[in-house]
């Protein structure tokens, strides 16, 4: 059994601690808030997942040293926005060729780097792997039946973290392509956002569907362009988390993007779903990202006229409907013809 | 404007008519069912697309001469089982170089053939070409935005076809791939079933994420084994028409997977829902493809164990989640290493 250590005690990093300690293994779970470490250590329970009961077996701890020595590996499951700053803080206290998974999803604004991106400049001496799938942490936290995959820049790394994680209610898959499964999870809130639009706006399980499809579609391009392969764009952590992300009835992207689609302003939307609105920033990215890499993505450039643009949906709906009559795939062409 | 036909008025081929009609097309629609067209023609209603006004412009006729004879497109949309029968019956009337879209989905299962190979089989002086896409009828009838793909051997009659269907509300891609597109179409009904059985035992988004994602990877595996294109599967007729088949609350698949997923068998599950449930012949279709084609497909195979082995799913589901430790994607790997 090994010890390990979950970065960032949210909804997250408590469910893939608890999958962790079931499987027998030691950990430790580290927070920047003593309050949150000390409710966690008097209640084993999280207000965010109600009616689940933590393991005693996980250690709470609010000592980032602690936390990060002597242990197989560190999960890092901080916030996005958050995560550059504490891998810059564990910095004294990792070991050469220390294994790092980060498990949070998103791009930076400034430098348009993925999160793996960011740990490994902030910690030149980790090997930094990813973990990413369709997994609302509620059900993982419940034992409910769950596949990600585990990116890796070799074989051995992702079948180390596969061995970890692997239970009978957590399938865990192996992949060499960490971009691809990164961009996938990143940039899956926009097109929830489009689609939660879609809803807003009245339009059917037909529409929503095409958004989901050529959403993907984009993103692969995207993602394909930047080094990413397209395999993995069909996989766990592309469509699968796309999947999961627009039919859950909990997700805030999918809220915000409902109220727009009735009318409302991004502010409005953004100020009675009182969250930080993911799909909202994932929109600017990936139309700087698809400017950069030179890359049509007609949904995205639609999703932020309508964010940033003043343009209303219903608008944006019926240019995306009526484009340029085109073929579904640029790769599938007929031959001779 | 073209003159074009309607072969079967289900609720499917007069959504597609309207479409036509709306477009300024003359659509007469054909019926095998006498009593059929009158009640079509007294009301211009029918009865599956409750609300619906057909346009009084579409001519309705019992005629299969009539109905076949000058027409710019056939569109054959008998359910797939009718679909080689009727066409036998069409051979009299059909003119070199007629163009057919078979819009039903399906495998034989004699012998394993797609509909557009029945069809050229029985009309081999025909042009067959196929439409599919996430398009329930009675969202397409009342005008809710929907996307499909139109394959055809040759671009210029895809184009033709992309030219007479679209619209503002009906968006028609194009694509070389007339096997990919129909095996798609045919094989998402087991996974919805595999999808509802996972609801009926009470798992998850998460579950039902995961069995659409590795569904789908199966269907690509298979097709593409059978000269499909993967970019086919991960579009509007692949992945898109399966979500909106396991999203679907009207989906018989789905209902009749949540009742085996309860505990019900297959029989059971069958007389309650009182209709073809199409998902539990494309099991046998998929599992008798999968050894033709020496392709894996484990959750077809439990599938198939589950509805004619008499396993529980609940057997099935930890069996699918416990198998070897594997990677994502067979054409991803690790270099060097």
């Amino acid at each position: 059994m090994a010890k390990v250590s979950i970065i960032g005690t949210g909804t997250w990093g408590i469910a893939l601690g608890m999958v962790l300690a079931q499987n027998g293994h030691e950990v430790t779970a580290w927070s920047a808030l003593p309050k949150e470490i000390e409710a966690l250590r008097e209640s084993y329970t999280c207000k965010n997942l109600p009616g689940v009961e933590i393991p005693r077996s996980i250690v709470f701890t609010a000592d980032l040293q602690e936390a990060c020595t002597d242990k197989e590996m560190l999960v890092l499951s901080v916030p996005s926005v958050f995560t550059r700053g504490v891998a810059k803080q564990m910095n004294p206290f990792v070991k050469e060729g220390q294994l790092i998974v980060s498990v949070a999803k998103g791009i930076e604004e400034k430098t348009l780097m993925t999160m793996s991106q960011q740990i490994e400049e902030e910690l030149p001496m980790a090997n930094v792997a990813v973990l990413s799938g369709p997994s609302h942490a509620e059900e993982v936290s419940r034992g409910i039946p769950t596949t990600v995959v585990a990116g890796a820049k070799d074989r051995q790394t992702a079948e180390h973290i596969q061995n970890l994680f692997m239970s009978s209610v957590f399938r865990v898959y192996t992949s060499p392509d960490i971009l691809g499964i990164e961009l996938g999870g990143a940039l899956k809130n926009v097109i929830a956002l489009a689609a939660g639009v879609s809803d807003g706006l009245g339009c059917g399980d037909n529409t929503k569907a095409a958004l989901m499809t050529r959403g993907i579609a984009e993103i692969t391009r995207l993602g394909v362009a930047m080094g990413g392969k397209p395999e993995t764009f069909s996989g766990l952590s592309g469509i699968g988390d796309l999947i999961v992300t627009c039919t859950s009835m909990h997700s805030r992207n999918r809220r915000a993007g409902i109220l727009i689609g009735q009318g409302k302003t991004m502010q409005e939307a953004m100020d009675e779903v009182q969250m930080v609105v993911e799909g909202v920033y994932s929109a600017k990215a990936a139309l700087a990202l698809s400017k950069k890499y030179n890359v049509s993505m007609p949904l995205v450039q639609e999703t932020n006229q309508v964010l940033f643009g003043g343009k209303t949906a219903a608008e944006a709906l019926k240019d995306l409907m009526l484009r340029d009559r085109t073929i579904e795939s640029e790769n599938l062409l007929w031959e001779n013809k």
